[in-house]
């Protein structure tokens, strides 16, 4: 039984997420960032790390595992790079602000990295990328996670998904890629096994250590597929080293608390386009890199070929129209809350 | 008929590189420096961007598309960030050149980052996060190619498989992850297809549309796959824009030169442990991470599960024990050179 489609607009989630944050103890200013985070995940289509994320976040704040009131605090400078403590507070509020020092820092030194520790799962990473480009500024962040993932040739979950978020600004529409280092998330696997259907790639493995399409199967080995196999394996690990290195924080082995997942590092780099480059220059590469990209023929009849965001803008164009599409029972929880 | 594999010294490959890099026109400190990073890819099992590779380096050179005595020039500087001109100087020297510069920088800094363009093929990308990590510098850094893969989606050929490599230090072994966008190189493929061999992988697409495991199949159709399907294709791009609009470059779509590859565009990112952080902090991190990975259980019996770089260390260490092993007619190529 599928649950029925409402569509909601953007100012009504908003005030919706307002209100439920205010009502859990944010103040006034920091309830309408984080509410216009999750909202603007959820108007771009990425409704698994908003709308529907959302009560899993109340639920962290009731139990205290994100810290309300807490914010970030500098423990450490030096140049173009600082470090940041998060002080468990909500992880969005804590990455947009760790990406606005980057985004200073840039505009100072031609660059700026910030790395995080002690933060929480900062919800939609691509969130980030979109920031900074908005700012006029290249941008790459990553966040570790609990260990979610067999390693490549291994069996049990040893490595962080870990997201990676890469973004460039363009004039007609942002680039911004945001990618987790498993072929499939959870997420997506559990709608394919909701809706019955098989992956259209593999995703993982079944219980004889065959690659699998099969949602039911990968869920039972419990073995995901680390994208493009040894290469999303070993680039997880890079991330999380780097993350918890440049931060001083928790790397993903002390991550897993009883399937709780807080304390994460995370890292925020920014370009300012402005300062080391005219503008012009970077306008020219990226209209002819897409222009590029477009020219190529479909390999499906009917099919495209976009750059990373390319959707999402028009996710947002259509949801902005016509509402945001949230499952009635999803809403009716948030109403609830 | 496959040829016979001889064993040569580590130090009698670089005196013959030197020997031919010398009559070439290098100078002898540039010659001892290029030859030093050939030997030391094919040291360490990277034999396609090693010896095998050589003749057609010194190939580039009689045609004057690699210019033997072009060194880099520094165009733009802020703060922590430079751009540099390579000149069409050796690839292999400018980049080691860059990667020096951004290990000062964040000598300096904390971090530093260094835009390369109008470079050429660094041949291989992981020497650059070996010397990185030599000076205690966790890396980033990642070059263009040609347009050599189509993009997910697509049948052109319109992204480069523009490899990337992270590298972060560490006592017992430093940790370095070298990897192209494409999920096997060409030269991967070459050698499946000589030794009438199917990869372990889908790798491309047949000449139907369909994923492939055959080399035959899959050269036919000159659809080579992005590893981990549509995120390999988009970080692909991502790589481009970044190192030509940092550089001020020339990005993917302008380096097919009727098949020659010349004036690429790279970025080399580092950050300093002792002036970000203490290294033992840093040290126990890597520890960490390095044993609970080897933590998992092997998928296949006898199987093991390494870390980015593991089995680097393993050849360099068997071919400085046994010599590096080299095709006899590809060694008779280079005395003839």
């Amino acid at each position: 039984m599928k649950a029925r489609i409402m569509r909601i607009s953007f100012d009504t989630m908003h005030s919706e997420f307002v209100r439920v944050l205010k009502k859990h103890g944010f103040s006034d200013e920091r309830a309408q960032l984080c509410a216009r985070l999750f909202a603007e995940a959820s108007l771009d289509g990425v409704y698994s790390h908003g709308i529907n994320r959302f009560p899993f976040f109340i639920d962290y704040i009731r139990r205290d595992i994100v810290r309300v009131n807490s914010e970030p605090e500098l423990i450490g400078k030096s140049g173009s790079f600082e470090r940041w403590d998060g002080n468990l507070g909500p992880g969005n509020l804590n990455a947009h602000h760790c990406m606005n020092r980057a985004i200073a820092l840039a505009g100072e030194f031609g660059m700026g990295c910030v790395a995080l520790k002690n933060t929480n799962h900062w919800m939609r990473g691509g969130t980030y990328g979109w920031q900074a480009a908005e700012a006029n500024c290249l941008a790459i962040c990553f966040t570790n996670t609990l260990p979610n993932m067999p390693p490549w040739g291994g069996l049990d979950k040893k490595v962080g998904n870990n997201p990676l978020v890469i973004a460039v600004p363009r004039p007609n529409g942002h680039i911004v890629l945001d990618m987790a280092m498993s072929m499939f998330s959870y997420g997506k696997l559990d709608t394919y096994r909701k809706e019955h259907k098989q992956l259209p790639f593999p995703g993982g493995f079944d219980t004889n250590g065959r690659l699998s399409t099969d949602p039911d199967e990968i869920f039972s080995s419990g073995r995901l597929l680390p994208m493009g196999y040894w290469k999303g394996s070993g680039l997880a690990m890079m991330l999380d080293l780097f993350a918890a290195i440049l931060s001083g924080g928790d790397p993903t082995p002390r991550l897993d608390h009883s399937g709780d997942e807080y304390g994460v590092s995370q890292v925020f780099i920014a370009w300012s386009i402005e300062t080391v480059h005219a503008a012009s220059v970077a306008e020219s590469i990226t209209s002819e890199v897409v222009d590029f990209l477009h020219l190529a023929k479909p390999a499906e009849k009917g099919g495209e070929i976009c750059y990373p965001g390319e959707r999402t803008i028009r996710n947002r164009q259509e949801n902005l129209k016509n509402g945001i599409p949230v499952h009635e029972d999803v809403w009716e929880k948030i109403l609830a809350l």
